[in-house]
């Protein structure tokens, strides 16, 4: 096994977050399930985004987001994710590249346009959001860049990718050559509904070769088909080599080897928006974990990440993480 | 003269903005005049863009700005700028109308792309811009309405639009209707170096028939070509019925009919952003004005939204500014 230049590489959809406020009536009155992603085709789209209020544009992607949270702390991070060749495409590929994130794709012409996600915030905080997948349908193998993958100490998948089928090929193929040169693979459940959507796949996937798996409170209860949390963080204990759960304002805790190491959330004086907490936690938790810093450092720092990004609007810090942590 | 339907009707670029954070040296570094409006080509551009740190997109244009915060605060405004059929133009258009604003443009296909403008906040909160103008160039006669601007009580003009020629034709014209129709006429003179590449034109409209003129220190300064803020303010409450002149953290002074009122800043815990601070002051007052408040009264509805836009990043209020003032 080759030195590894990267700490991890990243795959996802690749994502500008289009970030309004609403109430939960308007939530209500579009079917916006709270809290969830959604799929959502082009007329859908445009009619929610004319009827919600004044929006901010900002790069997202939930994968993406934790390769910018990784690099912001400093580590190596990489990424693999589809854009156009049109305005948000643009912004997407300027924007992680500006944040230090090794990300070499070929912006495609002519073809569907960038992936953007409609995120409502409601006044807890919430976000419910609103997904039009464009052309990051078209992930398929010709994305893989083998030799980053083959590079980098953990390969990071997010669960979003199995709502297509092509990605679903290209995310067994990217494991499978992560596998072949020795690195670790890990998976993030996304989203409640995507678990519900693809559960034995998912169970597959974790027993044949995910080391790491990061979920919420929704996911692992949803992946185990349970009503409680205790039950599925048990159940994960047996299935995972090493299970991350995160559990919002409870805190986190990390499942490995048999034991369970306990991480309290760092303190927040105001939620403005949790859109990007799970994916900060896990930048922070790959950072410290591909630093080989212990369990409970790691997620210490995944909690320092997820503070950051739900005390601002939008899913990409506005610090640098590194100066965060002492 | 018939009853106005509209309290304002403001004519500017219609620009989005994408706003970063860099230091002093990278101001230095790209020849960028700190604190102030430059214009640049797209290959100018495009290198800034490349060379700075992730960025948000959020709609802007100092006088659709102030359209917009005369929304907020309850007022009925409206607004004229041209936009292209792309991203940017939609982006535009959405967030506008979705702030309430009446804005009637067709978005143009195949000609210059949305304007724009990278803003660069420093740490120190002062935003730099640099402006690619794209098809607010081409904002000419047609693009008036002229039925709007004959139904609004006053009518805002940006001195930015003076940096082209056809909109400085479009500019008088918007004047002349308004005079016909027996309304005011407001003029906000942007920035110091706008005042210095139009000077002696910006005098000459001043003394043919603009009512209200809103300008900071350095572009009265500017105007009169002296040094010394009182020297100008004495010579502007000669030339001007009405000049609202803002100071930044020393507040503002109206000067009218041979009055001066003085209206303190309103108390910000930390400057985050100064991008909108003029055109979001412009609208409390013009929006109190309208309403027929005193000076007293407009001017400090103006500090409250001043400040409500500078303690976070862009130049829209992220509040209803109605509920800011009691």
């Amino acid at each position: 096994m080759s030195t590894a230049t990267l700490d991890v590489i990243a795959i996802g959809n690749a994502i500008v977050d289009i970030i309004g406020r609403c109430d939960d009536a308007f939530l209500a009155r579009h079917e916006c399930p709270k809290g969830h992603m959604r799929l959502v085709d082009a007329l859908t789209m445009s009619a929610l985004y004319d009827s919600m209020g004044p929006s901010t544009e900002i790069s997202g992607g939930s994968a993406a987001n934790t390769a910018v949270g990784i690099a912001s702390f400093g580590g190596n991070a990489g990424f693999i994710g589809k854009i156009a060749d049109d305005e948000f495409g643009r912004i997407f590929d300027h924007d992680i590249t500006a944040a230090g994130v090794n990300y070499q794709a070929k912006r495609a012409s002519g073809g569907q346009p960038t992936s953007r996600s409609l995120i409502l915030v409601t006044p807890d905080g919430e976000r419910t959001m609103n997904t039009m997948l464009g052309i990051s349908t078209e992930l398929g193998d010709a994305e893989l860049i083998p030799s980053m993958i083959e590079s980098a100490k953990v390969l990071y998948l997010e669960g979003y990718l199995f709502d297509r089928p092509e990605a679903k090929a290209a995310f067994r193929k990217a494991v499978a050559i992560a596998k072949s040169a020795g690195r670790e693979v890990a998976l993030s459940l996304s989203d409640g509904f995507c678990v519900a959507r693809h559960r034995a796949e998912f169970k597959e996937l974790i027993a044949e070769g995910v080391d790491i798996v990061f979920a919420n409170e929704v996911e692992i209860i949803s992946l185990y088909e349970t009503t409680d949390f205790t039950t599925a963080a048990k159940q994960a204990a047996r299935d995972m080599k090493l299970a991350v759960l995160t559990r919002g304002s409870k805190g986190s805790i990390v499942l490995a080897d048999g034991k369970e190491v306990s991480i309290p959330v760092e303190p927040v004086t105001k939620i403005v928006d949790t859109t990007g907490a799970g994916d900060l936690y896990a930048a922070g938790f790959l950072y410290g974990y591909t630093q080989g810093y212990g369990l409970a450092r790691a997620g210490r720092l995944g909690s320092i990440a997820a503070a950051e990004i739900i005390s601002h609007t939008g899913a990409r810090p506005l610090v640098n993480l590194a100066d965060l942590h002492g």
